[in-house]
């Protein structure tokens, strides 16, 4: 297994479900970063559960920074911090090895890790994980905005109910701040409150949801990235795929340039009214061959509902290869799409940094 | 810039669209591994143009193999092989660097690299590269195939004509075969017409088209690939957008999940007639937390418009930084899907050998 | 900076010297591996401090694993584990800034770091890191041993004191172990003796003194390693120059190789008496071309005296750019090498389990 | 096997002795580096065999450069360059397979690559490689230059027989220029020719001999490298073990300074005439922790006497599990120590490129 990140640097994502606590070490940060501990609990709290659209398990997440940060400065060292599992319920999760969930990993992981495996609460692989991630991401967002990049995002849809999409040619740091501020990400909040509504009646059905999250980047500048390998698609959607549910990512108008002539999917270049080079439309999200052409980057990640639901479902017993089925018990929440979305800023974030201290 | 792939296996592309050669180094491919050069060929020959649909470029793409290989077999040490770029016009690229093409990298690639980027033909960043690529691919689908994995692929889309999809639950090795020999590789060849009457017609208006590409991998062993960032998703996709024109991807049901309920979109187990276990729907596209499930393997790559368009469109001239017109000439394909699908087995293929070689 | 060894696994230190904590995280270590915590609290005592002949700062050294274990049992996930910093003086380094202690890394973090670098104790520079390093390296060993390997080392010298070499040709298992279950490890315990009566009697004299550690590694399958830069030379070079004072490495006679003939220093192969390929002497250390040859891998490393003395030393003031002196305070020892064994095996363990892991 | 250097670099080598060429690729170098193609071929000249002190076996050794250098400057894209083998006896290696050459790899690669293993020539294993090493070398060399780095090297010892050490404190850029310019590099000319008596006295012999080369660099940052494993030692020694034959490295003084007191061995820091921060000896070799101090690196590889003698030996054949006796042929050297110090050089030098670039 590998659960860590980068080139340039090293986010290394460790802890299970149940184990005495999950963390991460964060390699290679440049020294003197401030971070802000109140920005980055708010930004935790994004990411947990606090609210009746969301799992009953209530972790308070308040990280413990172990090294790499003194005085609210990095000092250029490794970055750890830890935060502690009390919160366990470890009945929950027992025969999971025999009876897998449908869609869950525990088929896949027992067939790699035998008797080995920690199924408890998802062990490893468990969404709790993405507290550790938002640790780093929350100072990666920080780093980048010490330079003048913005990273945002928000609930472009949740099952068929779309928020109003980015002006992915003029969005601009202060609105993507405004946005990730608020408690439940949407440009539209009336849809917003539909979104919700929705969310509570698939919970009501003992079913689950899922939605798309459009992420955005401003101040990159041009030519930041690389072609084939070391480009921004591919650093950020090897990150993005680290977020557990995404089933899918893409770039400006993504699958929808599929449909289109290339007479209407071009950029054409112009010079804006400060005469700065900009672009009409921004059907690329800001990337050209993998670098960034100065202009709003933007893109989507596909999340899944979440294949824990509370009804019954079909699956096989792996002690006597026969048909049956199952009842899946414990704490779930009915969407994850709205606690994802920090995780995608941080996925993204992350992903930009080592791009950015990777570039000549 | 990084043009290097691979965590285990370490896939070095170069070259540029004038210089004397473009190539690749394979380093860390077992040796043992049995090279038909004439599939190879045959597999290069799918990504050369080769028809009216196709740029009127023609180059030979004949390989030369330096090293790696001895009496057909692979030995253990890196494999290197090499094209000549012969039919080169270094006429047609002028005056890129201050007018840039709409969509196209000429703009960040000379806010990255200055005086010193090559424009001639796309340099580095030429589609051609992919040549380089397939040769990759073709060796690395070959050592796939030695040990019972089938990467294959077909073109999903041309514009808003959809070929019939995989029937993913069920897809076998030797569909996948027959679907990838085909010179035009669609499941329906009735509607592969209708696509390339679309792409002639697009062809004779100066203009372009792209599509979706959809791929499959059969004979994955169940817990190949890994939760968080070595995952299959993040491994294929990094490797994915290398191919240059992909803007999204997507596995299983993919963006299609997101207004979907759990209880819909949940792949329920169960025991096939031979015995084994199955899912009775592939929307997870045969991968839970990053790893196989064991049942097929699939997914989609958008790719947009070819952004080489023979009508007049707007741009900047950035010696004066004012607005302009630009007509691009040279040799441009009015849609390169059917030839990207060689190179999306390719990315997939070299994905999975990494993944592989890197699962404990 | 970068605190991670490794392609195949990554070993991630952390901490200051003066921080909450140090620790590690192991990612890519294989599943199912019996860790015995007894045999690596043991370990880990060998390179604390707890005799007269070292520093008089007592740190208990228990690590705490956070994840990675369950049941003794590494479950195939991310292995982390930290301890504590409790015994800390603050006061002692306040200054060292701009007054560098000769030898030292202050000056150099100084000009890397600026006011950012964290001088506390050594920070993250700190010898004290090597607690982390010793606490994968216990757990490789024990990998190591499951899959028939045995990692050892002894004082090879203090100062011209010289202890007994390894019989590089016939060094088994069980002779490792005998010598590195020794509270002062070395082969000829009367040398021993006169090797810890130099060292206290340089401490008498505010002084200290380095020597040279021999490490040897019996049972790898010969093939093991690579040519070029995944050779075993290579990746345990660049494991064991980051235990802090190694200035030198060699492998098999090494350096003394340069003053032989070709025919004096050839190692003939012969069948022994149990019908294996063997070879007379063992002048190559084991290693041919980065790979082992099944002979036991034998090497040495290279141990400076401890920077930090009594004594009034000449150095520069930063602050005047002017000549001055200073006498440092704090704890230090006047020999790190005993302490250091377990170290160098360590740094050893984890690049032998890269490497293994990282062949085909 | 992994031919792959680097972490911000990646130097990549292929190909075999008899392979139809040998080559590297570099990727991720600076854009705008001026390459001198005159000094390139120069440098390789010395690598070269040339004189009645090497073997017999006559290459031209002429680079192709493919692609990555436009009108004499590197373009950004990944560099790649080729040598055509011309000069190939296929019939001098048949039979090693069954008895291997003593301290040779002959055993551990058959043993790892079994009837795949491509023997000829030494097949990948090959000094010939070092060829390949050497261009990269020289490019990096010429980066750093451009940047106000010099690196050089000179023969240190031949046997016994030793030159002038480099003045570790004081050397310049001007000096080793000026050495490794000559043909036969050393400070002293006199010893120099003692040196070239001796090897023809051992070729004569029918037998060969080894020496020490001492390398350095001038007019690093302070700062430049990193504790643990991303230190310039790490990094340096991980590169320096890919030139074949080196069986040690050390820095500063090296093993020596195992035998001294430290307060002989500290190197104290003072104010030198020009106001600059200085030390009085540079026992560390200019590196703390991993890190310049400003002051000039320094440090020394041990390299074997060649294995390739002309005498009869013992050795085994693996056919039968017997005793046999073995006389080699082919061209060989007696002494490669002469011809290795450009590829020390390039070592050190595509080492330093990497850690300058991976530095923040």
């Amino acid at each position: 297994m590998s659960s860590v990140y980068g080139d340039k640097i090293k986010i290394s994502l460790f802890g299970q479900s149940h184990s005495d606590a999950i963390g991460v070490v964060i390699d290679g940060l440049p020294h003197g970063i401030k971070v802000d501990f109140e920005k980055l609990q708010a930004f935790l709290l994004r990411r947990a559960a606090r609210s009746i659209l969301s799992t009953s398990r209530q972790e308070p997440d308040v990280p413990e920074f172990l090294s790499g940060i003194k005085d609210g400065v990095t000092c250029g060292t490794p970055i750890s911090a830890i935060i502690r599992n009390i919160n366990v319920r470890s009945g929950d999760y027992k025969g999971l090895r025999n009876t897998p969930r449908p869609s869950h990993a525990d088929y896949a992981v027992g067939q790699k890790l035998g008797e080995d495996a920690d199924f408890d609460g998802g062990g490893h692989l468990s969404g709790r994980l993405t507290a550790a991630l938002c640790i780093a991401g929350s100072i990666c967002i920080q780093y980048l905005e010490s330079i003048g990049i913005t990273v945002g995002a928000h609930i472009y849809s949740i099952a068929k109910i779309k928020d109003t999409p980015f002006d992915a040619v003029n969005i601009s740091s202060g609105v993507l701040k405004e946005i990730t501020e608020k408690p439940f990400p949407v440009i539209n909040d009336i849809i917003g409150e539909r979104m919700k509504e929705l969310i509570l009646e698939v919970k009501s059905e003992g079913d689950s949801v899922g939605g798309i999250i459009e992420f955005a980047a401003v101040g990159l500048t041009a030519g930041t990235g690389s072609p084939h390998f070391g480009g921004l698609e591919n650093k950020i959607s090897a990150a993005v795929f680290g977020v557990p549910a995404v089933k899918g990512i893409e770039f400006g108008n993504g699958f929808a340039c599929t449909e289109l002539r290339g007479s209407e999917n071009n950029d054409a270049f112009c010079i804006d009214v400060d005469g700065h080079v900009k672009t009409k439309t921004n059907n690329s999200g800001g990337i050209n061959a993998g670098m960034s052409n100065g202009i709003p980057l933007v893109g989507r990640a596909a999340m899944r509902p979440t294949p824990s639901i509370a009804r019954e479902q079909d699956t096989v017993d792996l002690a006597t290869m026969s048909n049956t089925k199952l009842i899946i018990n414990g704490r779930h929440d009915p969407c994850i799409v709205h606690r994802a979305v920090p995780c995608i800023e941080s996925a993204v974030a992350i992903a930009l940094v080592d791009t950015i201290l990777a570039s000549n």
